[in-house]
């Protein structure tokens, strides 16, 4: 940590920041230079909490130096962390596809999706049984009706399936239900939430808050990991900005930056990060390309009638040709697309 | 509802999409331009929900009329609201000015500061037994014995309580001791502990989600009045931009936004707001100039000693030269200062 | 200047920098803490120039300590700087009101301007000769003819003339008719137009740009006074937000942080600041609070045929109320309204 | 345009409306609901400038149906445009990249790099000799000097030169010099630039402000192409987001944005997209994937002694590495590299 004095401090006062950081345990090193005293102090970032030396009228700044995350860093782990999930593993060399409608709407729908996406190449089957809505008036989901049609589509089709969990109380429902849990954008900084599911026993994916910064989003997939649970998955679905055309603005540079910072994989939503069907086979291949692990894609078998996000539905055979896409691409990527295990089918 | 036709849609296009919004119960209005096709469709707004036109290929887009809110908005309730809390109204001609630290820490600490703002001139105490931290390592408040000591203050000082509550189970316990809950920023959109809320039995404070809109804001308080409680106060507290030098951006259009949207009074947060204590008495004048009803300021006793916020608290001194500048002001602004009540003492 | 080496860094790579910064006259102090090596560099910060530090692969990151402004700083001229225009103090006890149309549309409406926001208690007269347009289809302006119709203005009214600049060519034109220069927001970092605009032995008012940090607008002035102009106003204009209520999101906090940080007067726009003629009255009120040395106001006799910015204009009556709140407000502020010197009448 | 009327609005308002609107030339379809009434108004959308209609009182709000640009549009030109340079086609099935530093800074600099870019790969060299610089202080670029190496290296390579203009009164200048002029991001809006710029009679490579929204930025080629130049390319360079980690967000999603709406080709700047050198690769590969007819890219022998940018520059050695990569990935996507023309050797 580096603390800035403002111009003209006092010897007196210098050293009265010196004594609060020896206090605390930090070791001090003092440059004084013409126009500002600087103090480098060395010591544990946690202690930090104790001080709130910017509170001092005459400290201009504090400028911390080690990242507040430890658990999630590429330091603490210096290889790839691998998330096994049945018979698939996230993180290695394969690429998974999540892939199904936006909410479970019913078990024909869910149903039908299944099949289609295992066809085209999809591994995971994705579906929102509880549905985090702007509008009080909106549909909220079809809740634990919801996650018995994912787990019947499971068992006819072996995918593996992904639902989000919205409500601290019912995590352990949810879990019993799904292979991995998801916590969406806005839950992001739902810390109880996250301090709930981090002892649910199932991976985690973590959506990026909308307006979340990379530190922010590690500092929430810290939670998860220092409640205990390892098994985290990042996943980029967009960012707000000030474009309107695209929904939201898909920030793939988070996926060499986080492949840089952590160990954890990443994965990308260029549904919810676009909003438009027709931009999402692009950035799809983008994503990939971009060193993705997997990617998590709306289809609807009839998006003009999905309850929410038709427009950036692919269809089943929209999503198909996308699927043939993509296994061109990871070819010369030295990548290749995971596929359903023999076992599940 | 406006939906705009692709360029060069064709009539059978035309005549699918008029159906599907008839069999919803709209009523068209066809406009045909040279360039493109609109049409005009009447209805209840929320039938919306069951078409997702945009994912037509021949829609181009489609423009929502009507305002997604009913309860929250001034055509709903033309008056004010006038939200009563003990002895004290919020939303009429006295504004009210809530003070003390971000986090309870001490007995001590929260009768020191209910004590000094009491008698500088606040009506409410302030201060969070549950806190929301970015970090696990951080201090995550005195949970019920925080609220214990705030309930003291209360009797001693004659000061309404107004503190946050962050997970849905907590409710009704935080409800049991608090005048007023808080739902922070980053729980604007968390719909679970909004529905939780609604049925609290106390008036809640809404704040602003550091990214959201003002139509999000306002479907976030639609949420409390859908689920039955019409006591709702919104706080702005400043949000994200590319300006550092601030903690937040202290949005104060946001007052005569709201009060020409909505009949629920406005409070303004200066502290969280702009993140620096000696930017908060000019913020605070202006916000009452705005036209606010009212303010909630962060005092603590030793600013540099608080376990979070202790740069952008003010210190009992400062806290009661701007009640002084304030109380000047009100009188220009044909408003006064609200007063603990005879009673209360 | 600190220099944060990556984990890991060795000796020689940590010589290596030191070398390159005592190259460069930096004196060097050295903090080896547990995880990091950090280096303290003071000297010119100008020098860093020709440092790229960042670009070694085993430098984390550098932070600079020094601001990188001098002439706009506080510490530069520690007393507010008094920008004297005609008979007129700027940055002084008085709060100046400038107002007028945004565009200049014809002689008859310039005159009909002046003459009522005269009357109403401006200072001075704005309108907009040269106009920046988003699209190449809409009008851009009277050009000379209307700086003529300006000067007229001032003639038979005794108000002082802002107007826009927005090609270098034009400067020494402008600067011709004009008492003050305005530089456009999407213009603050037009280097060239800066570096013209500093030549013209006239005050400039530079607007923030529409997404601009405090200190890229602080350099922005920085430029004019290097390149020999001292008579430099801010003017906050609202910045771009996800907001869509308001055209800007209007940040007063820029007040009293520029008041802090730099010794020029800030003047403030709510007209462009919000987009909405109902919100300029309240945000000019918080303005002033808020401790502004002054406002630029849209008025526009019929603001409904105005060619540009009519919704955000307000007529002269409204003008009129809001000026009389305003003289109430500035008499609990300790400063009272700027008037036309009688001379000038 | 859609005019939606206030709640309440009276016979003779929205009588008023309408003549305004019929004398303007345009036809009116009016809807009344239970709530609101609306109006579809058909006519030249450019005739809206005499009418500002959300000026009155009665009148809630304007929406606009068709885009405000029409030359850049698909629907004014259906086929992609192909951009003829010297020997090149951009636009085409050839991916072209444009290298070298961010600013030439001597004769050797950027000869070197020139012949290790062609070698690389390359087919355009890139070097600014203005440069604008958010600080007076820093380097602004050797001037027509620069100009003068960046010809030479044409002649020595047979590389095509690209160079940013940032004066109008350069514009003919750079011209005869350059291949392609540059408008760099904080010009985008710098109409008396892009009014010259459309008179130069050389193609223009025209990047997104760093806060521009897609219609504005196709605004701004609107008056490259409405004042005679039809040889237009969009740049993405990134966009200024609340992530710090990477200097701007790039927002790939513009390729098949602007591919849709758009009918000219799109380049990617992935070196001011990140600001981190290691970041660039990934994102190249993405941008490629996405769809992207170039890449601008920061390319310097010695980058931590560049005296711009060096963090963000890769080095030959990692740019032929880059290039062999984009080679591969070309393959799957029906595309090739641009190769430098045998004529020009």
């Amino acid at each position: 940590m580096i603390v800035v004095m403002k111009t003209g401090s006092t010897a007196e006062q210098i050293e009265e920041v010196s004594t609060r950081l020896a206090e605390e345990g930090f070791k001090i090193h003092l440059s004084q230079g013409v126009e500002k005293t600087i103090m480098g102090a060395i010591g544990d970032r946690s202690r930090l909490e104790a001080l709130d030396l910017e509170a001092l009228p005459f400290v201009e700044k504090v400028v911390p130096i080690l990242a507040p995350y430890k658990l999630v860093s590429r330091e603490f782990h210096p290889a790839n962390s691998i998330i096994r999930i049945g018979d698939q593993e996230i993180g290695g060399n394969k690429v998974h596809v999540m892939a199904g409608p936006c909410a479970v709407e019913s078990r024909e729908q869910i149903l039908e999706t299944a099949h289609a996406v295992r066809e085209a190449g999809a591994t995971f089957l994705r579906g929102g049984a509880f549905k985090p809505r702007t509008s009080p008036y909106s549909f909220q989901g079809l809740e634990e009706e919801g996650l018995r049609y994912l787990a019947e589509a499971r068992e006819k089709t072996g995918l593996l399936v992904i639902t989000e969990v919205i409500d601290a109380r019912d995590v352990s429902l949810v879990a019993d239900y799904a292979d991995v849990l998801q916590i969406g954008a806005r839950n992001m900084q739902n810390f109880i939430l996250l301090k709930e599911a981090a002892k649910c026993g199932k991976p985690v994916l973590l959506k990026r808050g909308p307006s979340a910064t990379l530190e922010e989003w590690m500092m929430a997939a810290e939670y998860l990991m220092d409640g205990g649970n390892y098994q985290v998955m990042f996943c980029e679905r967009g960012i707000r900005t000030f474009e309107s055309y695209t929904r939201n603005t898909l920030d793939l540079s988070m996926v060499p930056a986080l492949h840089t910072l952590s160990h954890l994989p990443v994965i990308i939503d260029p549904s919810h990060g676009t909003g438009k069907w027709h931009l999402v086979p692009p950035m799809a291949k983008a994503a990939l390309a971009a060193g993705a692990d997997g990617l998590i894609v709306e289809v609807h078998p009839h998006p003009e009638k999905a309850v929410s996000d038709g427009k950036q539905s692919l269809t089943p055979e929209k999503f198909k040709v996308m699927m043939d896409d993509l296994a061109r691409l990871t070819s010369v990527l030295d990548r290749e697309l995971g596929e359903v295990s023999k076992r599940a089918e």
